[in-house]
């Protein structure tokens, strides 16, 4: 049982995980600490959080769980704000879509304290954002990875992974390196072609055309284009080195499918989309599953 | 009312025009026209079909409507099939996703009867395929563009749209090569994109992992990677000129981003997003309807 949570960030995912502990009873009081005054405003009206802060210097004192759900990019300047005030028996956690970078941060400004920090990264984004959009059960059946410090204590990683597993999330956990490798790919790409792709339609002369005509194929093709640019700004800094190598394989394999169409080459061009549309199905199949 | 019409290609576009037609009593009776016996016969099973014919050549004579709705790659075949065998008072149309092409074949083989023939193509694809596919109503509120002919007759291409209206769809006419431009930007890159993306992913060292933690963004993203193979090889290269162009076009933007990442440019990075973002709210909140 949380007495006192304080959550940096109240948005769709910090919201919903506000939602979810106070549904369950988990969590006394949540504290909400943002920088749009309207945004936690709403989120006092909607009941996500009891009470806010201008300051999360002011309100660590009196917290045993610190949640940080702002963009990845805010990140150093609130491990610097809680290294001289975080209490000993406070515990910290995130939900970063990249960890590296936000470990990194953690150590710089804790210290010998960094055992008290236990990253984590929820796999439940949408194209909404802001308190607004915030609501409980956003992380049932979802992955949530934790990537542990070899600085934790085993039952400080349990309580993280306890509080996750109350929100209904499937909780696993894995090195820091290999989850930014994995989500490089798997989002992190995806996310920078679709704001690409609509950004070079939305440039075009025909771009009004384009718009009228344009489908479904288009519109879910680039849902993820939709969200918070910030927010993926940060992901995108923090995540540079995957990301380049990402984009230089995708650029590689783009150059060779144009180079089957120059080549009309039917045969190859049905085998790469055979294939794509093959391991699409194993993969919503449940091929991948954990459970 | 049409008498009599052949459906070459009974999947989910053709099958859903035949299930609409047949519910508004605007035919009396449909003959399906395939490759595949299993799928004939479960279209005669859905009531899309009354009967069935192995040869295109053998029933068009009884024919007052041909509706082509195969992959575009298949359109010579049967055109050229066509030329002999096309009644005098039959039309002929399409759903074709490239016009061009099939209009060339069209004139190739039909010569100076090229004029029965109105080119069409409804955009309300999706990643299912094949007869149990098809369903009524699927083109309600849909676009459909008819790309009319100088030597199509006005009261024949009023026919075709009057069809489509029926089935609930919002119909255009415009110029072909327009039409491939458009469609080329909005539907066959992002088609190229999802089927690159999944296939690049799925053949590296970790795909397995990726699957594992991959969310509802890549999900989305890559829908579109579900569709038929064949279907997109036709397409690609009945569009190869400029899916070329788009392919070059997208490569150069996304060089662009990765020099924005490479310089750490987060402000730069930040105005993509953001404008990708804005575009596509624009779009969906119908800026660029024409109702």
């Amino acid at each position: 049982m949380i007495r006192h949570m304080v959550l940096v960030g109240v948005g769709l995912i910090g919201g919903s995980f506000a939602l979810d502990l106070k549904r369950q009873g988990l969590v006394e009081r949540v504290t909400g600490v943002g920088r749009t005054p309207e945004n936690l405003a709403t989120a006092l009206q909607l009941g996500i959080i009891d009470a806010t802060a201008d300051d999360l210097g002011a309100v660590a004192a009196d917290a045993d769980l610190i949640m940080l759900a702002a963009p990845v990019g805010a990140m150093p300047g609130l491990f610097a704000r809680l290294a001289t005030v975080l209490p000993d028996d406070c515990l910290v956690t995130d939900v970063g879509s990249t960890k590296q970078d936000v470990i990194a941060a953690a150590r710089a400004a804790l210290g010998a304290r960094i055992g008290r920090f236990v990253p984590g990264h929820p796999i439940a984004g949408a194209e909404t954002s802001g308190a607004a959009a915030a609501r409980s059960e956003l992380f049932v059946d979802k992955p949530l990875i934790l990537t542990p410090l070899a600085e934790n204590q085993a039952v400080d990683i349990e309580t993280i992974d306890q509080l996750w597993q109350a929100c209904g999330a499937r909780v696993t956990r894995m090195d820091a390196a290999l989850h930014d490798s994995i989500f490089a790919a798997v989002s992190h790409l995806p996310h920078l072609l679709a704001f690409a792709l609509m950004d070079e339609l939305a440039a075009r002369p025909l771009s009004e055309l384009y718009f009228r005509y344009a489908g479904a194929g288009l519109r879910d093709a680039t849902r993820i284009a939709g969200s918070h640019p910030e927010m993926w700004r940060d992901i995108t800094l923090a995540n540079r080195d995957a990301l380049l190598d990402e984009l230089d394989a995708l650029g590689e394999k783009l150059r060779a499918v144009r180079g089957l169409i120059a080549d009309r080459d039917g045969r190859a061009l049905e085998q790469v989309f055979s294939r794509a549309r093959q391991a699409r199905t194993d993969w919503l199949q449940g091929k991948y599953n954990n459970d």
